[in-house]
């Protein structure tokens, strides 16, 4: 009865939990498998099962495959903390560290990886199963799932540090519905979460930090939601990415450096970016390409600052200054009630001497871009060792040394019949006013 | 002592959890009860429990009763999966399906119902206590309610697409406080929250759909939330509906179609719908009816498009497409920084040859409405035996065949003294501006 | 093995729980913490614990002090129900009460308190750490933390109603790294949550009422978010406060009086206060205070009303209708798209015959008002015995006997080069516009 569908992998008589907790999962999922035989109507459900995972420290050898609706794996801690910090701290003050890793219900990927692997080889859960119906109601919370370590990337960064080592946390290969990720810990995976084909999929109050891309939707897929996360990608990957989805809200986050873009959507149409806090060391921090259309980008907080932590000066996503803090290239869009806070040091903008753009319309027609309140701060940044107090210093800095003068809006010429209003000044705006409509903000005495 | 406070459905000695959970649950409630005897200050509290529900199929057929405040309702799985794509998958092709059911923690209402029962006959859950204080802190986690099938409606629709079966999941008769509902699944319930007089309710991060209504909150209440959650009603009801309430927040929901409206308001005031993700097949998405005052509907993104789902081809809520996808008849509300997309095919318009409305001011005065974006898409709309797929495809199509004329605002003789600013051009909206204030978005050009 | 950091309080040792569960705490504490010997990295990490707290009524004489990451303390129920209307209730009717106290996993906090403690003496749970890393992942999840009583204060008040305790939930003294507060209940304390140097911390669907403060962030910190809680505090109190934060994000609240603030920023930064629905009684709602600045007040809705509830007719936290609901001393903030309702009895204007003030910039520069609605409407207040009632007919009430003129804005001297747009027209506007930019909401005709 169903007093049997509740596992601890503490308490199951196949494998070891603390060396290979992979086995463990795969073995229990196949009790669930063969006790669920129901085939017909009358027999009833298939109902699935959880599965506890209590506090403690758990290898993972062998990749969990799922591929049966209705399985929740839980756990007891989100164990987040920053390895980023730890493996930076100098050698001598490492001794006296009250603790080294992560913790909580905690998943140590250790999965062995050859050269060149595919990205899903690495996945500690790998979740497939093609034919009808999609899988559903598959389930991941309070649990953390460790990568351990970074791996050399060719550059002269810290190992540590490189965002590579072709581990992923979870990873869908096909249409899913209804799954559900909450309260998770994901840390120093080069890929937390990669999900294809999500229908009505939500991503909840997790905390996905120190990894590579934290939330990538790929393929394609519709309804789903990115809510009341704690996020914050290495410099090589993305917060959140998504493609081809329509009808994803995205509110919410608190999304922190140093992803190479806090928001990327490819191709989305009909979505919500709007309540996010978004802090950035770069420019592109939301970008809507490749015809992404019809979204609406509203009361999002933006602040793009400079890195403040020595182990990461001279790190960039690649992208100058006049790239835009949020681009769009699409149409129908609306940007709407956004606040910008630009601070940087003129002296190192790129290319030298520019203006640095804030919102760039780089490609399509028709967007609305209405009452967006831009600050620019020209500040005289410094770094530290001490990756905390350095980005609070850094946030709590807004005296300016001098006024910073920045190009609010840019249309590009590829983008027309755009609407601008009440988002910089005459002189801030870079707009063709025959193909655009545009009303400046109001000055002083206007 | 308070071990005894934890309940496990599989664990108690009376009745059969898999014949009957409703006899379990009643019987756990009379042990709770009649071992919370304090009666004074010395003596100290009655503090509830917990009645765990573990992934399994649970047969109910007799209507549990809560009169108690702090119990708990917990399992570990919100169990959805679509019974509507399943019972509309051709007979041929239902025979390799994985699984037919729902699952989780999945309690399948099996109440039997006469002809013509009271609403509240066919709940599961029937919460009802009268006197002092109000019933508190009664929660609901985690766990599915399933009502199994629909019934016919004497339509020629098939019967699993009536949404009609007399079934509830959760009813609260009368006032409450403090009341939790939180990761739950419902589905193939006539109505799935039926809430009456609730103060200080949190609905957050469910996953309601294929239900005739979602969420009603009825007779009157306050300080209330219903957050982060999944939702989409049938043809015939709300996927949210309150009455009477004062200071509710709707945010941060992803409602999807069909529901008659998204969200329904009579007589509501001093309240939020922001930051929505608002999709539907009809005009009436959100309805701001009888009155309803002084609320604020910013941020959200409504799509409005067509149904791409062969089953429900033809099925409506009634209204043609001069009601306005958002539509107020009240006074002194805020309509700020929405973007609306209607997606439609000129040729199915309703009225014929009419021009549709976006938003309309049917009564009432001094409402504000500023910053909204407009955006119409003219397609020839293609339908779908496979209803992802078709959704999917048809949130992903952006081109318009050719342009569509709407009216971006409508306001009503009946309505008087509104703000209209930056919510479409001259040609798009229709307002006396004798009694209106009107500033048009400014045209290429202007 | 794991297993062993599963605990259940009812099941330990040492100690009575129902008498003194902080003596039991604590010596679940030193086992975690004498079994967690890694030290290096090849043995592995310090993956702490769960201390599962069931239903019941628990006792706490002794302070928890907590100096372990990875912790976290779990319960079956938030258990909040009104202490505030049982004290209030006139005594012959206290003898038909189903239920004197709050329930569900309940913390009494009952610990000795002699005059004039420190704050942090009179904590149930202690937190401090130093050293590195910071303490992590200490989580607190859905249980309840009651204060019992409120101590005489020397006014008129009933003692009940005083909001002092000198009691505190949790108190957390030093710097911290992704914290958990969720699914929570607190009540009667004088302060719920205080919590000093927080990074990435996430206090998150909780039902805080009926305390002193709720919800204080001091010190300094970065990137927390406050969202989706239900939230009150008492009159002496701050509902959320924080100080010299930077990337906060408040968001999805719902904030019900009486809290002399519901946000009260003391030097913050580059943060969000979005999409909250807040009630008051007072003036002073939202303060933005020394020097805070770059913060976006977006898509909220503010009610201010009138103390509906005859315990508490008389009592306000002291500041007359010049003061604002919204009040601005700081720069380059942005407030865009609010709905304001004041809704007041005109003959209870303080000073009276003054001109109410909605939104008040009062010192700074650069800040960017846009599109606010205010709406003002002048009741005669009436008040009742009747808590629930009383608020919910205010609520309900929308007609106006008179119209009531207030000042939407008004820009001190002491603020300059501001943009205020769209939120209110010439006449309820005052600001010198030689030196800030105005733009008047349009009237009708004009």
């Amino acid at each position: 009865m169903s007093s049997a569908n509740y596992y601890d992998v503490t308490k199951w008589p196949v494998g070891n939990p603390a060396e290979d907790i992979g086995e463990v999962f795969n073995s229990i999922i196949a009790d669930i498998k063969s006790r669920q035989v129901a085939t017909d109507e009358n027999k009833g459900g298939k109902p699935g099962a959880v599965i506890y995972v209590p506090p403690g420290d758990y290898h993972l050898r062998t990749q969990v495959l799922i591929d049966i609706s209705f399985l929740r794996i839980q756990g007891s801690g989100h164990g987040f903390t920053s390895s980023s910090i730890r493996f930076n701290v100098p050698q001598d003050e490492s001794l006296d560290l009250h603790e080294l890793w992560p913790g909580g219900s905690r998943i140590l990927v250790d999965i062995p990886l050859g050269k060149d692997e595919e990205e899903s080889t690495g996945a500690a859960f790998y979740i497939e199963r093609s034919g009808s119906p999609r899988i559903s109601a598959v389930e991941f919370s309070d649990f953390c799932i460790d990568g351990l370590h970074f791996t050399p990337d060719g550059s002269e960064l810290h190992p540590e540090n490189s965002y590579i080592n072709g581990k992923t946390g979870i990873y869908v290969a096909n249409a899913n519905d209804s799954f559900r990720v909450n309260g998770m810990g994901f840390v120093y995976l080069e890929h937390a979460l990669t999900i294809h084909n999500a229908d009505a999929l939500s991503i909840h109050d997790n905390f996905i930090a120190e990894c590579g891309s934290c939330i990538e939707l790929r393929g394609w897929g519709q309804a789903s939601k990115i809510t009341d996360n704690l996020i914050g990608a290495g410099f090589k990957g993305h917060s959140i990415y998504a493609e081809n989805h329509g009808g994803l809200l995205i509110t919410a986050n608190n999304i922190f450096p140093r992803g190479a873009s806090s928001v990327y959507l490819n191709g989305v149409t009909r979505s919500s970016v709007t309540n996010n806090r978004l802090h950035s060391f770069y420019p592109g921090m939301v970008v809507l390409g490749a015809n992404s259309s019809e979204n609406l980008v509203a009361s999002n907080h933006f602040l793009r600052d400079l890195e403040p932590w020595t182990p990461f000066l001279g790190v960039d996503n690649g992208l100058d200054d006049l790239f835009g803090l949020l681009c769009v290239s699409g149409s129908n869009n609306s940007v709407i009630g956004n606040h910008f806070s630009e601070v940087i040091d003129s002296e190192r903008i790129r290319p030298a001497s520019a203006t640095p753009v804030i919102i760039r319309l780089m490609a399509g027609s028709s967007n609305y871009v209405s009452s967006n309140h831009i600050v620019a701060v020209d500040v005289h940044a410094e770094s530290s060792n001490s990756a905390f107090e350095a980005q609070v210093n850094a946030l709590l800095t807004t005296e300016a040394s001098d006024s910073l003068v920045v190009t609010a809006v840019k249309v590009d010429s590829e983008s027309v019949r755009n609407t601008i209003l009440d988002s910089g000044s005459e002189a801030e705006v870079v707009v063709d006013t025959k193909v655009n409509a545009f009303r400046a903000t109001p000055s002083v005495g206007a």
